[in-house]
């Protein structure tokens, strides 16, 4: 059994540790020199994981083809915006049938679809067994520790997503399965939209109290956009969605979390939407929702607007709050 | 319009603030000397909230009477235990129809039964409007300090439900309504399990991933337990439900979270139980709710279940964690 990972950031370093720590042959493939060395010279990941020591058997190559040579199994752990191409490079290459994993969160940045979608346009059924995706409630920064950590295994096919189960489960990952791939996917990719307004409500100097409620009314607009994309509402409320979402609202590790934060300091997103050369997935995924929102004459997201106003309207985080509060007092509408 | 507040805690303190902001005339009822001094005299309240100054309008006394007389509603803030005795003596020298505020969490010590139960069981339908529960995601440290929160006011009757969303809202609170009492206080009994699960987590060494699982499962087993007793599904999903086991959870303010840590620290409760002389209320819930789920042959509520054991047959926290990872794989079982 071997995996190829596709990616030498945080969370395919994290998971390479738990394939390794199963005993499965695995080969990580990057584009950055700098990461490759580290993994493969002085077996650590420094940019992510200062000096936590990783394994000698895990070791990274920049030749894709070497990566995916005799792989029963390709993780996708890179950032959305390039999945596609690598998945293309792949099927020129590609000499037997394998199972895709998807770990990234997102949508597809040409065509907005979801990846395990982007996956299945780039690759024929006999080239490749059902998608699999495997996301859930999961610091990088945890798991490469060998912290307790539960996620799901999420495939259209049930036997493909046992195999994955098997494969990465151990004393610390506990995966469990689930059919719901819609469902899944679109909540590990709207978490993301409210961990930016989590961030925002920190930067303005909000509690605990301003965040539960956030989440609380977060997960109630992700099902209602999710109920009208086809998933299954109880999807939301697994470790996929309210899981996922609580881990990334909370935490200082999420990208998206420090960029609403910085936002929410400024009270504006214009300095940070000019400086932000990194990848915030929150960000363009808000915007990805909001466009689709547009469709759906009469449904209403009003997180998702709000933080679309405040990313590409110039709107202030403040008075979006004033507005929210001001509103009139009404009963709790619910499921 | 007079509100009269029982107890003189940080609950009671914070919601006494939120009236007085809102020109509301109140008087505090309590039994501690110290801190009804502190209130009175220094306008402030030391031990729960250091040196932040209080209005001077806002006021406490030792006599019951003093403080119900001409009250329109009656708000109580005092730990379960103590409950039922204050109301007997209510009883005994009301002079007017009041609307009883219940926004205390757990259940009557004498009887298990819910605090709006045991409110209803005190008084007669003349002594009394329909009762209101006021819960939701609120630690008393931030609505002190006027930081943004949001409750539910939960009445079996609409109107009275909205007399007390009206006394309370304001620019920083924020009240909705509800008719789900039965779901809305099981809601914030049980959290309180949760939050001591949580803490054990924590003090075991796990980090955000495991507590963002445990959320999850704990909001599953709540609601399976709610629709044993009558109560909606949908409301566990809110601000009583979710909302405020989040931040129960997640919140060094919590005394269950805490008292978790220590237990999960020690890896054993002994100590804890031994030397717990304050109100823990997850401990007692704990036990209320695993004595009445054997009422329920078949029903399996394991983190309540798991925590019982931990408290009362004196099991070590790590070993539970141990079976819990060691279980058959299998799919994620939700709604």
């Amino acid at each position: 059994m071997k995996v190829a990972i596709l990616g030498t950031g945080s969370w395919a370093t994290g998971l390479a540790r738990v394939l390794n720590d199963n005993g499965v042959d695995l080969l990580m493939y990057g584009v950055d020199d700098r990461e490759i060395e580290d993994i493969n010279v002085r077996h650590c990941n420094y940019k992510y994981f200062k000096n936590i020591k990783i394994e000698e058997n895990i070791r990274a190559t920049k030749d894709l083809a070497e990566a995916i040579d005799g792989a029963d199994f390709i993780l996708v752990t890179i950032p959305s915006q390039f999945i596609r191409t690598v998945l293309e490079d792949i099927k020129k290459i590609l000499k037997k049938k394998v199972t895709i994993i998807n770990a990234a969160k997102g949508f597809d940045m040409n065509t907005n679809s979801r990846i395990s979608d982007t996956i299945r346009s780039v690759f024929t059924e006999d080239e490749i067994n059902p998608v699999v995706s495997l996301i859930g409630p999961s610091h990088a920064e945890e798991v490469v520790v060998r912290m307790l950590t539960s996620v799901c295994a999420v495939s259209q096919d049930q036997k493909t997503a046992e195999s994955v189960q098997s494969l990465f489960s151990n004393e610390y990952l506990r995966v469990y399965t689930g059919n719901d791939e819609v469902g899944a996917e679109l909540g590990a990719a709207y978490k993301n939209v409210i961990a930016v307004a989590s961030g925002v409500l920190k930067g303005l100097g909000y509690g605990d109290n301003a965040r539960a409620a956030l989440i609380t009314r977060g997960l109630k607009e992700m099902v209602s956009y999710g109920l009208l994309k086809g998933a299954k509402e109880e999807t939301f409320f697994g470790l996929t969605g309210l899981g996922d979402l609580i881990v990334t609202c909370s935490s200082v590790h999420s990208r998206n979390f420090q960029a609403g934060k910085e936002i929410g300091e400024a009270d504006g997103a214009s300095d940070f939407m000019v400086g932000n050369t990194k990848t915030v997935e929150g960000v363009r995924t808000c915007k990805v929702i909001h466009d689709d929102i547009a469709n759906y004459p009469g449904f209403e997201a009003p997180i998702t607007q709000a933080i679309y106003e405040v990313l590409y309207c110039g709107d202030k985080p403040s008075e979006k709050i004033k507005e929210l509060m001001n509103r009139e007092l009404k009963p709790e509408r619910l499921y």
